[in-house]
């Protein structure tokens, strides 16, 4: 169950309105790795946890919190657009300052919000939750929440490069942090976990479901060898084994050759010469 | 450019038909993390790579085995289709067995592609770009590598046990290996470039742009305190600051009052009270 | 900002496993109108509401709550999961009854979740922010609200006839019995801002703006005249003008002529005679 | 059965070309609330409706008028591209105006139309049937049908205000006007079967289905109790019970606690304290 | 302008009711290639042809004959639902009959449209615009129909052999007649285009373009020589010139090394060994 | 098993970078017709294919040519984006020129792939399976082949009138090439089909499945007798039979009306009169 309080986490105002930067930024709010990613990922993490209760409270913990950067980022985006110059025609065809603001705009926030946030992307493709994951497995779900804050701080970072309204870099300032503080936190859970099972996800896996004999080689199906110089290619591996690299991939299937149709398919009989 | 070879990697005959496994087995051909989104992860990663030889070699190396991986899952669907029963209506209506065949099919592998594999997930939805990520910085999509090889791994797992046919898991042992070769191959390349640049993405961020009083401290947003308890709440973070907890977060921001749209906006005009 | 209860609302705990219906339930959690939906479009009007704090804070309220309903459906979800006989593949070719379970499943909720729920409608698609309007006029948008309301209940009600385990049916009767509520406001909602505003959205249009002889005619465009004899045809229209019917559409534009593309375009010259 | 006439119900002419208007109108053509939206809406809502003549013919009335305006609003789009610039690179790179244009253009309209309308919104994203609802349930439909063209009319006040063609506001005024009139129609057809029939949908469902005692209470899970000043916290309800306020509201629920999932699921495995 | 008759165009009557079937036959309804696809397609190929009447009219002559189709199916569909069992919990556990109907019908057909017709695929997943293409060039979209028309039948045979219901049937048969004669149009028109312009789209490009040393080359990108047999690699090509045999591919281009990435993008630096 | 070369096959070098054509090129790459779907299509179409070793081989080699056309455009993409001035939004207020670059790109370029290629449209739609056909009937599907390579060489030929950049259009005068090869093989591979099969697919449909009295008509359903005067109206059809020409189309249906929904679905119960 939740609840809402009035004020924001942090500050969300710019100094300025700027509708092209409002669809920029629309990036991490409904984009693959926005704040409604990593709430919605969080929260159904949270829910199918089964036992491991330290666990699951730090998972809602997080996704509580990230509701309320959805929150914040929806805020700064709706002062973004004010007074945006959209009924200006005659100017737009004379100024092209203002010309630029309209083609650069994202039209959604015109006439589809009124000058709000809208939960998709910089592109305008609606959020969809084929971005997240929550399998049950927490090592790999910790895995996936590492990769989330990290794509996350890197798309802020860029963020922060394209403006220079201070009110917009200080919010941006605040995620940064929290977003180190996020990828903090699943690396040391990781690396809990790690040291319980294993590096190896699933750990549960016995070892005769395994074809073992392929768990240790880099292939190299692209003609160079670069790859071999780095240390996935010789040495211990992180799951104490040892890596070894074949040069050239060893063929251990046939060719296919797939049976004809029936007729009731109406695909293409054969027509190979007998 | 790319170079096909007649032969599969490894077998993929399973001992006989079982058009509703067929329908589970595409989840890790066309699915979330499927070897469609691993085979076009790596390929973009690897063709927007500037500089980084040996990265990029290690990343192109495993897309190209990736699209292989592609083709043995699609050639073992094909397989286990081949005769479905889709034409035996009177069988069906008599014979539960028939029956919850034809219900659990995937009615695409019978009237979209006439017994072949489908590029799309066990609940038969397309797949889709937005699940894969090629961001630029190697370290955070090493960690988006890891999740994915972590995710599939499960699956095969999951998969594994789902089925009693010796072809299949055969097949299925060797997407095991493959899958732990690769997660090793992702931490040691991981381990490699936290030691070069630090374990926080991006790296490059300078301290100024960073609220970092807000940088290690875990919020308390959801009741109860199970989440203390962790390694993320106390002691040395892995970036080798202190972790901090705060078990009433505190609010930084205020409540969020926004200006009224313009009128051209045609938006609800404020009826507050004066 | 948001905060987590560990509670849930209300009891979410079914009398014994059921994955067929799992399957089932998903619709009001991640399908059109699913307690994500209701949510997602709640929490992103109150987040763009300008001005107007008493509906602004009734929008809040309702969001925050149905935050809290997508997580008891999702354990609901969960619990319907338990021990689903996935791994029984050699019962499942005998016994009927496990094969119509394996056949019904979402196999999603055996591979991808580890028997948790997805954030994804019945038929396995996942939720997308499509769905839901946040359009900063309050009139148009409870208007969304009162139709999100009325579907949800339907298919609470549909949901509600297709099981008999008590404890399911316990906790669609609280959700029928808050959808009821979620209406009533909804209504009352409305039916303050078409007294304050008039009832054709938006309000603010001026007159000269509007074609108004079209604004009242029923226009006969499907055979038959069952239509003309509704209260819609004739009589007093709600904004206080006069119904018109006319069964023969009077046409007023022309046959559309199009110039030809420029050949840059690459389009198909004109092979008009001349 | 269908029969199509040459010409448009109404002009649709502009007055001059305009590639960037052309890719803003297109989200009430091809959007969520677009005319293809009430268009596939009406017409699935009419087959699926059974008996009820008399609505199914109002409602198949109106979606075969909405496929005309799917049609006027593609050639307005095709003649606001004529002679779009898109050659004109070497002047685009001069002139900021071209330039403008060019960046500010749908691409879709250059490269895959030539310069005709696209089935997609303004942001570029096709669109799909997950915009539309078609329930069997007529009071639950129109409530849609009533937001729809609410959310439409709006969208075209919008635009209204976005160009200063006299052409294409002389289309748009046709369109506020056939809005009027589908707003006002859907509100007679929803008083007429609230008469009938009750406020609540759907109105079938027996009481002993309901926690009838959550029926009417608004909580408020929102701090500050602005919306407590409503007339939906106290008072008779649109269904005639009372409405009740609650301040702090109440737990009913328990905090969940899932089963360990079973090992054949390889998920996380309880690693709680013992 | 669309006008609508109430009658269908042919019957639309099953023998019986048959939910499972229902589900499959959504496919040609809202599938890739259902007729909600060659409808649209058609439409908005019409709207969009500028000049050559005759082709237009041939287009709209077409696809006004689809949207009958979908009304076809659609009524077709709200038949075999007619009194499916859904709310037989306690028989679906004892039958196993009834059990595999529920596990294998479409659950939207129970839950979201109350046993009427949806508007997607036979997976649930929602039809959309992707699907389509209106270029603006005849010959191209001549033979994006010819696709459709093909794919189409093809799908309407695989479904008549799924069923032995006698009313079902008799409607499949005159789809495929409808098709054939579709296909039969699309030929005819695409050999008149073939006939004026050549058989190569768009038949504008000046020689002066394109690198025609390419242009008739077949090149052995996969290992076997299978492909050297057909008459695509030997003898006169469709548009008079003469087909090449590669037989290994010459390399034209050379390794890409991209230039590093800026700072302010905070991608890896290059950590190459200098 | 596939096997990577480190060259291009064809340069991929534009003479300066074009952050704003970058965007443009998408629609070539990740669109409806770009090269991740001949790429994908043919893939599918090679390993579904049951017998017919010939054509395998042939769709087998053209699918591995397009891998490496979709790395070729991905490169070109990359090196469009050299530089891109994302940080100067000091400059971009002031200059007209920056500005509209800024409001032209696809932020994702900046945000999202640190100036790498994204495998989505021009638009930024992400690339969806929905896009591709493989249904096992090799007529079919050469057709659709044939119209992907008709569109994508359309699409070519209007990007090369987009630009003057000399190192772009060299690359895209390779692409028309490879296009207009592929387009003349598919029309060899076709012809030889229909020389063996007949022209109409599926070619093994009884004629006593097909209501053949209806398999020649034109029918008029669209206002205005244009369509009369083509060959599909009368004469020969491709297939041997007559055309005919049907001027007011014949009704073969009748009205249908639906049996009233069972209680148990809650829709709106029979309100007509009796």
């Amino acid at each position: 169950m939740f609840f809402h309080k009035k004020e924001l986490q942090f500050h969300a105002k710019p100094d300025k309105p700027d509708p092209v930067y409002a669809k920029q930024l629309q990036e991490i709010l409904g984009g693959q790795f926005g704040e409604i990613s990593v709430a919605m990922q969080y929260l159904f993490q949270g829910w199918n946890t089964r036992g491991n209760e330290k666990y699951k409270d730090l998972i809602l913990d997080t996704g509580t919190e990230e509701i309320g950067h959805v929150e914040m980022i929806a805020t700064m985006i709706a002062r973004l657009l004010d007074k945006a110059p959209v009924n200006e025609q005659e100017n737009a065809a004379k100024d092209p300052v203002i010309g630029a603001i309209m083609g650069g705009m994202n039209p959604h926030h015109a006439i589809v919000s009124g000058l709000g946030a809208m939960p998709e992307s910089s592109t305008g493709v609606p959020w969809n939750a084929g971005y997240i994951v929550a399998s049950g497995n927490l090592l790999a779900d910790f895995r996936a929440n590492l990769n989330a804050e990290s794509q996350g701080r890197l798309q802020v970072a860029r963020l922060y490069e394209m403006t220079d309204d201070r009110g917009v870099k200080d919010m941006l300032s605040f995620l940064l942090a929290r977003d180190t503080m996020h990828q903090n936190q699943w690396i040391a859970a990781i690396k809990e976990l790690e040291e319980k099972e294993g590096v190896i996800v699933p750990s549960t896996v016995p070892a005769e479901y395994e074809a073992t004999e392929f768990s240790h080689k880099l292939y190299n199906f692209s003609e160079g060898e670069d790859s071999a110089k780095g240390m996935w290619a010789e040495g211990t591996a992180p799951d104490g084994k040892k890596f070894e690299y074949e040069e050239m991939p060893v063929i251990y299937g046939e060719k296919p050759v797939l049976e004809p149709a029936p007729p009731y398919m109406h695909s293409t009989p054969p027509h190979d010469p007998q």
